[in-house]
């Protein structure tokens, strides 16, 4: 197999990469080599050992990068474009000097506002990804995740965004707080309707409402599968009364996870906003593609 | 030395004794024996062997505590009491079978809220002990802490009181979430005030608030010590915005360690309200001794 090109979706604490052909995937893989634990002489290395097999002497194949492998304690600084921009534009990506000539490898810089201060990378890619498969799209894009985004796109371009510590929050509760004691496997869709009225309408009793579903489970018989699934509640309930002004009355786009955005969906849909979701993985590849402007070859 | 009796403050982490005479403090100790580490058979070999030099062959020294091993998962469960209630009487205290004939061991019960639901244990004490201190006190008592409370005190009883995850979102944010990066040593007091005045006017916005002290410090030249110190007021400010209804316009009592009542102190001044301060110590004492019915005899 020889792949046309390669995209890379490196992150914190994975790394992802598909070998792309005219048709489309040909293969992936992935590993546990995020750029969290890798030094600067790891990340060439940590990479052939992923993409290997896709490789052939005699041949550069080119590789397309997003995500925190552009940041200053990555692999090779991709500087910050500022907004409002467009979220990819070829010719913008940064070269990486390599040592193995069976790889050319570029990475997508990413976006950060000046005021107020945010930063965003890889989500950009997903972005114009995103705008790729549904061209001429206006109004929201929501990326939830660890670090929820919101964008304001207008004409192709991102106009400004809000990153959320949404999902970090949700991680180191349930896990690490003294929440994790009331929290059981399961999930109960009632709860999480609960916690989402409650942190829409009161987003700023949320320190409160964490403590009470330790309270009720000690004194009101709050079951582990209601405790969690509130517990996501509140915090998505949290992020959507403050992102309001990025949502109400417009069209929304959410990209991510079938399981998140199945979540921000039944959230949005309590307040009558209807949403469409595109799959993180098809986004990152198609705002690769595009980077590389390989998108309208790979349509072909 | 021999004294009249034992005061023990017991939570989750930690065990504090102090050894009382007729004049006060004799001695104190402290160890790592936190109710969060030990199975129930641990307990007393654990408080023995801290209080061992102050005890007596042939006298059963009374032995009162108070805080977490109180629990179900405690030492002996002292069942919780319901407000609204004098946060501590005396014969209320639970008695804990021991082997030792040399310790007589009881424990003060906590406090529940049924709605909204809400519990504590061992703040009780200290509010018993803040109002033995300063008879007559009628208002707000604020414990800031891993888990801040809020109590309305009215004619020596808790009427309600109010929990928020404060303290420990503090310590899991600055320790374990992305925003470490970014904390450095140090402290800014101005950065800790425009937390508070964001915190108190935009509670809502918390979430996107915390990223963007990561984003700052990214791009913007944030330092470490004020991203703590705002981070700080943050959480803070945002405590007191949800706690409004608990404290505006009623004299407030603040007991803690000085470190944070003097934090609470500063953000509450900025709103015109003041406080008075009383160290969590006095307080635990002060509250079991009332409990004991010693503290008159303590007073002499």
């Amino acid at each position: 197999m020889k792949p046309d090109w390669i995209a890379v979706d490196w992150g914190t604490t994975h790394l992802r990469a598909w070998a792309m052909g005219s048709g489309g995937i040909l293969a992936e893989a992935a590993s546990d080599d995020g750029m969290g634990h890798l030094s600067r002489e790891a990340f060439e290395p940590a990479l052939i050992r992923l993409v290997e097999p896709w490789l052939t002497t005699g041949r550069a194949a080119p590789v397309l990068a997003c995500g925190m492998v552009g940041s200053r304690q990555g692999w090779f600084e991709a500087p910050y474009r500022t907004v409002p921009c467009a979220p990819v534009v070829q010719g913008a990506l940064v070269r990486v000097p390599v040592k193995d000539p069976r790889i050319s490898v570029q990475i997508a810089p990413g976006l950060k506002q000046v005021k107020p201060a945010d930063v965003m990378r890889g989500e950009e890619t997903q972005i114009a990804g995103a705008l790729a498969l549904d061209p001429g799209f206006d109004g929201a894009i929501c990326l939830p995740g660890t670090h929820s985004k919101w964008a304001q796109i207008s004409a192709g371009e991102v106009v400004s965004f809000q990153t959320f510590l949404t999902g970090e929050l949700y991680a180191l509760l349930a896990e690490q707080s003294v929440l994790r004691h009331g929290l059981g496997e399961g999930w109960d869709d009632g709860g999480f309707d609960a916690g989402v009225a409650e942190g829409l309408s009161h987003p700023e009793r949320l320190m409160a409402q964490l403590f009470r579903l330790r309270a009720e489970g000690l004194i009101a018989g709050l079951t582990g599968a209601t405790a969690r699934a509130r517990l996501s509640g509140l915090l998505i309930g949290g992020e959507l009364a403050a992102s309001k002004a990025w949502w109400l009355g417009l069209p929304i786009l959410l990209v991510g996870s079938d399981r998140l955005t199945g979540l921000y969906a039944r959230a949005l849909a309590t307040q009558g906003a209807p949403t469409r979701s595109l799959s993180a993985t098809d986004c990152t590849i198609a705002g690769l593609a595009l980077a590389a402007g390989a998108f309208s070859k790979a349509a072909e």
